[in-house]
C-alpha cells in the first residue's frame, strides 16, 4: 500500500493538524467525545501520527491494500457496570466498531477482539460477555476472526476491559464527505435518543428514578444499507451518534462542512424517562449517548425517499426529519423552535457521565 | 465475505474447540502465553466464537475481503513498567500487531490503536509513548490508520493500556502450516532469547543483577522477507516467539504438526546476563518472552539458504539452526545435548514473569 492511497473518511480534517495540546494531565472529560477529547486528538495524536493519515474522529479509514479498498476501525470499550438493560459491554465491543464501519459507507466483514481481564475475574462473567459478542456478531452479520487476552492484577481493569478493531468493504456509489454538504439538505434521526447514557446512568443506582429503560446498542448497518439503496448519490453524511450525542456529532458536521445546522428540537424523540433524568440533571438529550442510533444528512430531493427507506428498518419506525443545512450560523448549531426562539447548542462540554461505552 | 472464505493460519487446530473451560475464575496465568492462556483460548473463546472461525493464536487470520486476500490481527499492551532498555509499550504496540501479520506470512500494511489511560497520566507520558509508536510505525513501513481514547479513573489502567490491530498483505507463494512439516526440517532462529523478558525483569528492580541488557523489540518481517526470498516454498511455520518463548512456540508446534522438535540447546544463543538472571530465578531461557525474534521451520534442502538470508539481514547476525524436526517423541520438544542426554521441555506453566507485553 502506498500512503498516498489511504484516504480517511468522515469528519478529520488536516486543517486542524497544527493545534497543539497544552493540558498537563489526562482527565476524564479526555474519553468522553466532546471538546476535551477533541483537543487531545488534534493536539496529540493527529499531529504525530497524521505523517500516516490519522483518522481518529470515530469512523473508519478506507485504505487501499492488496488492489481493494477496505474500510478498517477500531473502540476500546470501558463501560461500568459491565452489563445494564438491553445489553452489555460484549454487544458494545461488537456493535460499536460494527457501526464505525457502516457510517463510514462500508458493509462490515470482520472483527478481532482482545480482552484486558482482572485477576479473579469469575469465569461466568467473561463466558457471558463472550456469549453476547458471538450474539451481537451473528445478527450483525460479521465474523470474529481472532483475539487476544492480557491479565493485570486484581483492583485493575474493572473486571474487563475489551477492544474490538473492524473491516469492511466500502459500498459502491457512496461518498461521504462533508465538503459535500448544500443548503437546503436534511437532516435524518433513526429514532429516539439518549436511551443508551441514561440507561447506563440508572443502572448504576446513581439517580433515583424508575423507569423502562434498555439501551439502544445494535448494528445500525441496516439502515446505512436502505439509506445507500434509496437514495445512494444523495447521502453527504453519515454517524452514529455516541459519546458526546447528537449534539456534538452535528457541531463537528457544521465545522467540518462550514456550514450551519438547524434542529427542530421539538421534533426530535426522547423517551419520558430519558427526559426526565436530563432535566434532573440540568443535561440535554441531544448531549447523551447513543450506541444505536443514526444519523444523515440527506439531499432535499432525496430525503423523503430516504426517510421511507429508514421507516422500513425493524428498529426505525420512529426515522424523522430533525433538521436541515443551512448557510449560517456557519460552523454551529442552532435549534429553532415552533414559535421562533432558537439558541446556539454546543458540543458536549466536561464529562457529565462517564464510562458510558 | 462468505465464511468458508475465511482460513485460520497458524498453529490453531478445530479438532481442540471441544474442551471446556473449568477453572471458577481468571488468574494471572491466563495471561502469561503458556498452557493456562491455552487452556482459556481453546476452552472458552474457541468453542463460543468458533462458528467464525476463529485465530486466537497468536498469528493473524487471513480472510477474503472484497475480492483480496487479506491478513488481520490484534493485540493488547499492558507492559509494566512503560518504558525500559531499549524500547516502551508504545513500540511493542506497534511490533508485537506487525510481527503477527509479519510471521503469518503478511506483510504488514497498516495498524489502528485505541488507548485507554487513566485519569491523572502527565501528557508527557502519553505524547512520548505516541512519539515511540510513530517511530516504530515508520521504522516498520506502516500508516497508522486511526484510533480511539478511554479514560479511566485514577488507580485503574497502570497509566495506560495499548491496543493495536493490523492488517497486511499476504505474500504470494507463502504457505505456512504446521501439516506440511517433514522430518529433517531444520528448525532456524534469528538470535539471542529472552532479552526482552529479562529486561523488563530488571527494569522493575526485582532482580540485584547489573547487566547491559535491552529489549529486542523490532519489526521482524525483514527476517520474513529475506526467507521468503531466499527458501519460499520451502518454509513451512514461522512464528514470534514472544509469552511462553521459543519453548512455547515450539510447543504448540509439536503438538499441532503431530511430530517431535529436537533443540540443540548448546546451540541456542543466550546473552549472559539472561542466562544469569534464569539460573538466580530457576527459569529456562526458553521460556522468556522475545519481542523480536523470529523462528522459521525449513525444509533440509533450504535450511542453508535461508539462514544465510537471514544473517545477511541487519540484527540477524547470530541467527542459527537450533534443532530439526523428528518423528519422535510425536507432539513434544526434546533438548539434547552434544554428550547425549535429553530431556522433554515443556510449555510455560503459570507465569513467572508478569505483564512483560
Amino acid at each position: 500500500m502506498k500512503q498516498e492511497t489511504l484516504e480517511a473518511t468522515g469528519s478529520f480534517s488536516r486543517a486542524v493538524a497544527k493545534v497543539r495540546f497544552k493540558e498537563a494531565q489526562i482527565e476524564m472529560a479526555h474519553g468522553a467525545g466532546g471538546k476535551a477529547s477533541r483537543r487531545l486528538i488534534e493536539g496529540l495524536f493527529v499531529p504525530l501520527l497524521c505523517g500516516s493519515g490519522a483518522e481518529f474522529l470515530g469512523d473508519a479509514a478506507h485504505l487501499q491494500i492488496n488492489g481493494s479498498r477496505i474500510a478498517f476501525t477500531t473502540d476500546s470499550f470501558v463501560v461500568k457496570p459491565l452489563s445494564f438493560p438491553g445489553g452489555s459491554i460484549g454487544e458494545l465491543a461488537v456493535n460499536g466498531t460494527v457501526n464505525d464501519l457502516a457510517v463510514s459507507g462500508a458493509r462490515p466483514e470482520a472483527i478481532v477482539t482482545t480482552f484486558v481481564l482482572e485477576a479473579g475475574l469469575p469465569t461466568e462473567v467473561l463466558e457471558a460477555e463472550v456469549r453476547a459478542m458471538a450474539g451481537a456478531a451473528q445478527r450483525a452479520g460479521i465474523v470474529i476472526a481472532g483475539g487476544d487476552t492480557k491479565v493485570v492484577e486484581h483492583g485493575k481493569a474493572d473486571q474487563m476491559y475489551i477492544t474490538t478493531a473492524g473491516i469492511g468493504e466500502p459500498l459502491s456509489g457512496v461518498k461521504i464527505d462533508p465538503r459535500t454538504l448544500r443548503p437546503g439538505d436534511k437532516v435524518l434521526l433513526s429514532g429516539p435518543i439518549g436511551d443508551h447514557g441514561i440507561t447506563i446512568l440508572l443502572a448504576r443506582g446513581e439517580l433515583d428514578l424508575a423507569g423502562d429503560l434498555r439501551s439502544d446498542t445494535r448494528s445500525v448497518f441496516p439502515f446505512v444499507e436502505a439509506l445507500v439503496q434509496a437514495a445512494g448519490p444523495g447521502i453527504h453524511w453519515m454517524r452514529d451518534p455516541t459519546r458526546g450525542g447528537v449534539a456534538t456529532a452535528l457541531n463537528e458536521l457544521a465545522r467540518d462542512s462550514r456550514l450551519g445546522v438547524a434542529i427542530h428540537e421539538e421534533s426530535v424523540p426522547v423517551h419520558d424517562t430519558v427526559r426526565g433524568a436530563c432535566e434532573l440533571l440540568g443535561l440535554d438529550p441531544l448531549h447523551i449517548a447513543n450506541e444505536g442510533q443514526f444519523l444523515a444528512v440527506v439531499s432535499e430531493e432525496q430525503a423523503e425517499a430516504g426517510l421511507d427507506a429508514l421507516r422500513r428498518v425493524p428498529g426505525g419506525e420512529e426515522a424523522c426529519v430533525i433538521g436541515e443545512i443551512r448557510e449560517q450560523p456557519a460552523g454551529a448549531v442552532l435549534s429553532v423552535t415552533s414559535y421562533g426562539a432558537s439558541r446556539i447548542i454546543d458540543m458536549l462540554v466536561g464529562d457529565p457521565l462517564p464510562r458510558i461505552c
